[in-house]
């Protein structure tokens, strides 16, 4: 089993969203539940963009001391000196260092060449390596990147120091098997690819950033960039819970993380909370309905046994047990199921009259509640039940 | 260009979600917007479910005119009667018949084989096509199903008058390389495969929904069943607008369908709207941070070629143009925007001198705001602007 690293970066990319903005305690606190949750490396900020957060790495590299701390930088100097700065006092302090190497970002936003940007790439990683051993260099926008010159930039950046070379789909356009492909072209083709590891870092613009994290690790990157609840830049960053869980189903992938699974849910609702940010009922291993089953058909699968329409057990990751829901779209199985957990054990004869008036009330309520069988119950057999 | 059918099953799968349960005039009233943005199949419900499903399922059969109206059933005679009774109305009617194929499912739900559950593939397609010439059959659990006994199931339904054949990832198992495989096999294994179009109805339990569906028409499905907002049991149903706009941005697949893009948003709302389910800021195409922009380096970026960080204009999706939001984490050249924004043209070294009062105001609100900036930019220049 080979292990994935878990790169979190719920604090930098996750944090940069609009209306996400936290305090340095509330950073803080953040940090030492993503320690405990046991991911590999925490990315606490952006030094040199603001006062606030050059304090909140610092503060972050103060506090952790298992996970490696990281910081944000441009392939600037002085970004680096501020990101080194502030990262000071950290136990395993990382570099994040970059610049965008498409041809739409190196000539729109630099108006520069190829030949120029590798060289920056190479200086940047050199500067970092004055300040720690454990570098690591994104390639931004590496998704629209022609393969031969990224993998010219790896080897270069590898041979001048970095030890984790991030292949960002920055603007989330790959396909979960063309993301595959670039990672795999990269570990055939840079010839000191052993001397580093490759890193996945997607965006969810077109929904994928999940799916094209996993096809990377197959192809052989070894760490994913991830947050809790898929937060970061419009629709979000490949979300730290669905890719942990996939790893753990998917056993004969042959990867493991180190992240406790059952502290998810947890971990969810206080990133939602202090962030103010709302998940979908509908959000994997997540959201309020993950593990709710409410046609008729689910159900009664799902009462005869669980596995029949749940891969994941909701203790597994925290969450509370699986819900039967009542609606209109419920069967008789559920009906008699939720009734004998009020204590009413009733014949299949006497489920079927039920039914017809449960249907009755589910056709006018969006969900029936235990009062409402209560009342049909009672209706039904006074004398019994009195 | 090969056409992807799209089978939207909000009104189903989305609709028998704890909480968003919709009466008839709201159900009708969504099946005419699904029918105007461009669906082929719209699922209107399950007819022997509940009575005020049957009539929802005929009232729309009543109504929508270009679009296939659907009902589900499960594979047994009456739900076939029921659903084509309540069908009777329509211009384009399909019964949606099948049953459970994995070994799960035929043990623990039906307590039978598969030799035997083969013989009821087989029967209840040939009841619904007493009925209509347009008979889905879907292979339940058919992403846990061995692929050697699917392939003689897709086959049997084929020849007893199916006209599609579904292959749901019922529990959202598969990974997107496993189900396009899956299709690929039957694609290659089942005789009469061209009598008929496979269709993939993927869940999103491990967020791999949509990368499932576009696995599928990659490896030869045709028709991708989907909802809007991604709704439906548990994490949900791959998103109707992610695999169309991915259908869109990436035309060297060689696919296209009929959804008109620029209805995405408002349907999206209406949707989240009618059935109350909240879509969180950072889901794909829909979500309100789709398309804002925070980080400094991606609004410097985007504001010299929005490009750089959008492979989607706004407007395509109808949604509302592109934000620069504001905060701790925005840079120099996004400042200037939104004070040009809003007639206050700096030079460089003004905008430098702004920027340290801004990060100053930025550090200790969320967001940033036009009143926060006309506020820096009166104390900075009183007398050119008073």
């Amino acid at each position: 089993m080979q292990k994935i690293q878990i790169f979190d970066t719920t604090l930098r990319d996750g944090e940069q969203v609009p209306g996400c903005k936290l305090n340095t305690e509330e950073k803080v606190a953040l940090a030492l539940r993503l320690e405990s949750l046991g991911v590999d490396v925490i990315e606490a900020g952006f030094p040199i963009s603001s006062p606030g957060d050059y304090f909140s790495v610092q503060e972050i590299a103060r506090v952790v001391r298992n996970a490696t701390v990281c910081g944000l930088t441009r392939a600037v100097r002085q970004d680096i000196e501020v990101a080194a700065e502030a990262l000071r006092g950290a136990a395993r302090p990382r570099i994040h260092t970059g610049i965008g190497t498409s041809d739409l970002h190196i000539k729109a936003k630099f108006n520069s060449t190829q030949a120029e940007i590798l060289q920056r790439a190479i200086q940047c990683v050199r500067w970092a390596r004055e300040f720690t051993d454990d570098v690591e260099f994104y390639a931004e926008d590496a998704g629209r990147t022609d393969n031969e010159y990224l993998a010219r930039v790896v080897e270069a950046v590898i041979k001048a120091g970095a030890t984790v070379v991030n292949i960002p789909d920055t603007t989330g356009y790959c396909l979960p098997h063309q993301y595959g492909e670039k990672i795999a072209y990269l570990m055939n083709n840079v010839p000191n690819i052993d001397k580093a590891i490759l890193s996945c870092h997607c965006h969810n613009d077109l929904g994928l950033a999940t799916a094209n994290a996993i096809a990377g690790i197959i192809a052989g990157a070894r760490q994913i960039e991830c947050t809790i609840n898929g937060l970061g830049e419009r629709a979000g960053n490949t979300s730290l819970e669905e890719v942990v869980m996939i790893i753990r189903q998917h056993k004969d992938m042959g990867f493991y993380t180190d992240v406790e699974a059952t502290m998810l849910n947890q971990i969810s609702r206080e990133v939602s909370d202090t962030m103010r940010m709302p998940v979908q009922p509908n959000k994997a291993i997540v959201g309020s309905n993950a593990f709710a089953h409410s046609s008729g058909i689910h159900q009664d699968g799902f009462l005869k046994l669980a596995q029949t329409y749940e891969i994941i057990a909701p203790e597994e990751v925290g969450a509370d047990s699986s819900k039967i829901v009542l609606t209109a779209r419920s069967g008789r199985s559920a009906l008699a199921y939720r009734f004998r957990k009020l204590g009413y054990e009733f014949t299949r004869n006497d489920v079927d009259v039920l039914y017809d008036k449960f249907l009755r009330v589910a056709d006018l309520k969006k969900e029936v509640q235990d009062e409402d069988l209560l009342q049909l119950a009672k209706l039904y057999a006074p004398a019994e039940h009195a």
